[in-house]
């Protein structure tokens, strides 16, 4: 085979910890980290920069594994090279509650999981976006701070999942050499042999999307180490694809099906550790082995220390912390107050809330200096662009825009690796219907609590003419359903102002922005320095005469249900009118606050050109809600609004039933 | 340039109706019209196989505009060659409300529209499942009856969407000959030159997935022509790169992103009119080119009237009517109501619903010739494959399951587009939490009034020890937000039957059937004829008591209601139990039965494993909600649940102290 009796001894260290990991579980998957042990081995010897005493360094080598139902790969990695998070205790605990060593490898649970995988190909485009991340940051601070690769190890199925083309796609466009992806081309997945379903020459696709390739045998200790080294200098991303065989030294499973997603058993398992001669028992790996698994990360200790100094002495230093850290500088959040002053006086800022959204983007690309922007090939509709954002550009990463073309899933998940990696904080958009196209990466960037900003434009029927397959309809209501994501949709250029400030500073919170196609009158005319869109809702209309109706809406419907509230009072009924720019922040304020807006005697009416869904939460089961219960059609904005009920004679008939009660 | 005036005056046609409708509608896409009007005249002129008298006839050729935004295109086609629902008053009301002629091509809209597009990507895999529709049609019916080609125009767009690469790998690998792609190579996208975001090679990539690939001047009809030549008797699904002209004629947007999504402008029209000496008003052609189009249609006499004949006298007429029209046989609605009655007299049926499924999926294979099923590599997972089902290969296409492969998105997308082409019922399976990776999918499939069954097993934390990326929590209210989809959540192996039941008659209604991975009890043990579930909420267990408590719960939380209920009524209070395997149902049925089950006095409660987000529609703003309000974490079921609160003694805590108020 090639190999040193070494470095198979370190492998098999993988092999028998993730064996004995599955079987005490009692369920995960044992045949990934057994095929791919050798290639990790490899990895981590002779070129993972790591130091796991500094689980943070910046300039660290990100390691992802992709294929995440193959964590205990992973967990025997960090064990073994030692990780603090990562103990033997942790390694007996696997995949169970309250363990660091979940079914997948979870962000948040320990130092050295770079990212949560398992959703398949979520993590070779993270990888792709920490690959970006790394260049970007590169052309602000130099070789010097920063040079680093990003390596990840992806399966069968990451490469079959449609958002794998996009990133790679991407990642050739841009020519990111300090990515290698190393393929686990082992022919099973999970309903049998890979050619059930799959017969792509993924050498070839790499390469049309401008990768350079190379294929090796995953168990070859020498071609393996070849192949990376040659991705060490390689002027294009890598893909190195590695023909491994699954549950490798599994006497009656290897090759199978059966070695991918259940423990192999006692009796496999002693036969395996027969085969290998390998005499302790499981969880303990012999001295010597551990002693050299241990010593790698040594290997890194000149770079690191070199680094340190490289970092305290540099005239760089406090401007590489302050984008690590991630904070708003103040000159941002004092020009937002002063447009916020301008335009309350002003008090004449009718325009879409996309395009208000773009005064935030000018006034971010003027103070933020890592903020990133960009679109999935909508620039000009979205208006995430500011005037004084060049463009990333193969080769070139000094630029601050990314072109993300037509891929939201890829965009989505490199947002997710962009702040995984560190440096930046992104915004991309695309219109909100199409939020499902990146949906999955979404409910990452909430799942593992990353400040990634969607600006989602065209939020409605008021979309107009494209019809229904834009316009969005349950989108708010799904939106809204995932824990830890904020979903704003703000009534005019104000609220935009505020729900964008909220969006910045929440450190742990992906937010989405819902912002219309078609013009917004100025609502909110008289300035405070609070934010009240803070609140979630708050009311932005007090009633007149006695309370009868109170209305609630969002976005482009509040000044609808001003105009109501209007018609309601000339009537003599006093109504209130609440506009609601975020609900899941709303459902954060105290109990007392919720109530002294929903619980009074008065007619509960809610406006929103979406789905009810969720709104019953505020106007109870017999509210009336005026919204979409079908998807819309293909018209003018004005038009579609009649057409689906939103204007005031309408709605005013509605309610005026009710009084009378 | 090589061409005919004839040909070129053809398409001079498809080009001025197109200016003249996005002109008319002071918006629209004129550009791509103007690029592929040569390809499209070649296509419809020499090969296409329609017939607009019969535009339904079930062996015509497919043509799909995946560039659904470049709906002109299409309308202006439709009007040339003579199809009756499409005539110059729809091409006058382009994108008005009320149109057949929306912004969109929308399938439900005119007869010719053989799907909805727009979100991009979709039309391509909807062609790749029309196309293996084709196939497994004439597997069973043999080429006399079944013998047609489907034909796609892609954009840049289409191909840089992951679901396109997903379609391409599963048509290259199951050798779908009579798929032939047309790629409008314009090199535009919105934010520009598509190389501010792109440097694929296409050519490579379809090579790599198995499809045989030429590129073409789009604009020479030779080149045109001798490619759809070779096209007709590839041994592989067929990509045809046409290098194109965005706007082409237009002498200021030639090749420009400003050719793309707006109105050229009346000056530039008339520039262009002068350009081609083009003398007859908007809207009018010149009566012999019109006449030139509406003979097209009659090359395909002959071929439609064999086929007819052929059709009348084989003996497969009336298998292949039964398969067309999509109806549920006699046999199987008869073996599901014994098998029903069975169940319910042996009433010891304990199992996962994923399970209880599976047994109708094996009645279904046995008496329903024309169910398709498959799954995206989760086959033993979802429990969707039959004993006596073989699966698809390649060139082989007598088998009734699809190995979709790791590819949610184009499953579900094949799985419109086996339904638009017609014959088959489809079903395919995956997990509830990556129902996200085909949302958009699922839209359409709602949007079309599709009857797509998906089945999604492991719908909530039940899943264990996978984890939060692997457990639903969202999922189910997401879906429910989602217009004509109905969401079932059965609680045990009867209701799974009825759901099913619904589900296969719902022939204008997709169906997603959420189910457990975990075992669940039997709890429906007397037998009734009626399918309770079709009532979306009934009761499930009367109160004995005095009624104090209403329950609500749907799947597996229903066992645990009934137990709780218990507790209740020990306690001295009447405790009524409603199974909701389907609130989408619910919502449809009359007012006075929703009212009989959520007005009363008792004390409202929802169980559901899930987010609360709809279930307030059933327990008011004030009842108590059971449920997650954060994602899941990786552990046992039964850990799981207890940590989340989901046990009786919990539930039952936080239901008394509102008893004695």
């Amino acid at each position: 085979m090639g190999f040193s009796l070494g470095d198979f001894n370190l492998s098999l260290a993988i092999r028998f910890l993730s064996m004995d990991m599955v079987e005490n579980a009692k369920s995960g998957h044992p045949g990934m980290p057994m095929g791919m042990a050798d290639v990790a081995t490899v990895l981590y010897k002779y070129f993972l920069k790591f130091n796991p005493q500094a689980p943070d360094w910046a300039d660290r080598d990100r390691f992802i594994l992709s294929a995440g139902h193959g964590s205990a790969l992973l967990y025997s990695l960090l064990y073994l090279t030692g990780y603090e998070d990562i103990d033997i205790n942790q390694l007996k605990s696997f995949r169970k509650l309250g363990s660091k060593t979940a079914g997948h490898p979870e962000y948040h649970l320990a130092k050295g999981i770079e990212t949560s995988t398992g959703p398949l190909g979520q993590g070779l485009a993270n990888g792709v976006g920490m690959a970006l991340a790394e260049r970007m940051l590169n052309a602000e601070f130099g070789d010097e701070l920063v040079n680093h690769k990003t390596y990840i190890i992806v399966s069968d199925g990451c490469l079959a999942e449609g958002i794998s083309q996009e990133a790679i796609s991407i990642a050739g466009h841009l020519r990111l050499k300090n990515l290698i992806i190393l393929f686990d081309d082992n022919g099973i997945t999970i309903d049998g042999p890979i050619n059930l379903s799959t017969s792509d020459n993924h050498l070839k696709r790499f390469e049309a999307s401008n990768w350079n390739v190379k294929q090796i045998d995953g168990h070859d200790y020498n071609q393996i180490r070849q192949a990376l080294e040659v991705a060490q200098t390689s002027d294009k991303p890598m893909f190195i694809a590695c023909k491994t065989k699954i549950g490798f030294g599994s006497p009656t499973k290897e090759g199978k099906s059966s070695a991918h997603g259940s423990p192999l058993g006692r009796e496999e398992i002693v036969k395996i550790r027969e085969k290998f001669n390998w005499q302790s028992p499981p969880f303990v790996i012999p001295k010597e082995i551990l002693n050299e698994w241990r010593s790698i990360a040594a290997r890194n200790l000149d770079e690191y220390n070199r680094w340190n100094k490289e970092f305290n002495n540099s005239n760089k230093k406090d401007k590489l912390k302050s984008y690590l850290s991630g904070e708003i500088p103040l000159s941002f959040k004092q020009g937002s107050e002063s447009l916020k002053r301008k335009l309350c006086i002003e008090a004449n800022t009718d325009e879409p809330s996309r395009k208000s959204s773009e005064r935030i983007v000018e006034l971010m690309a003027e103070h933020i200096e890592n903020i990133r922007g960009g679109s999935a090939d909508l620039t000009p509709s979205n208006n995430t662009k500011a005037r004084n954002q060049n463009p990333i550009t193969p080769g070139d990463y000094s630029g601050r825009y990314i072109h993300y073309g037509i891929r939201e899933h890829a965009m989505a998940a490199m947002m997710n690796g962009i702040v995984l990696h560190g440096g930046f904080i992104p915004y991309g958009g695309t219109f909100l219907a199409f939020s499902d196209y990146c949906r999955p990466a979404i409910r990452l960037s909430a799942l593992m609590a990353l400040r990634v900003i969607y600006v989602m434009t065209h939020d409605s029927i008021g979309l107009g003419e494209d019809g229904p397959t834009h316009q969005p309809v349950e989108h708010l209501a799904a939106l809204r359903a995932i824990p830890n994501l904020l979903v704003f949709r703000p009534c005019d250029v104000i609220e935009t102002l505020e729900c964008w400030d909220i969006a910045l500073n929440q450190q742990g919170t992906p937010s989405v922005l819902a912002l219309s196609r078609q013009n917004l009158p100025q609502l909110r005319k008289e300035y405070f320095k609070e934010n009240h869109s803070a609140l979630g809702a708050y009311i932005i209309k007090k009633e007149e005469k006695e309370l009868k109706v109170t209305i609630f809406a969002s976005g482009s419907e509040v000044s609808l249900a001003l105009v109501v509230a209007e018609k309601l009072e000339e009537a003599g009924s006093g109504a209130r009118v609440i506009s609601v720019p975020c609900m899941d922040l709303f459902k954060m304020q105290d109990k007392e606050y919720q109530v002294s807006l929903t619980c009074n005697n008065s007619l509960k009416v809610a406006i929103e050109a979406g789905v009810e869904q969720g709104w019953e939460r505020l106007i109870g089961a017999h509210g009336i809600f005026i919204g979409m219960e079908s998807f819309g059609e293909s018209g003018t904005a004005s038009e579609l609004f009649k057409y689906f009920g939103f204007d005031p004679e309408n709605i005013f008939k509605k309610i005026t039933p009710y009084l009378k009660k």
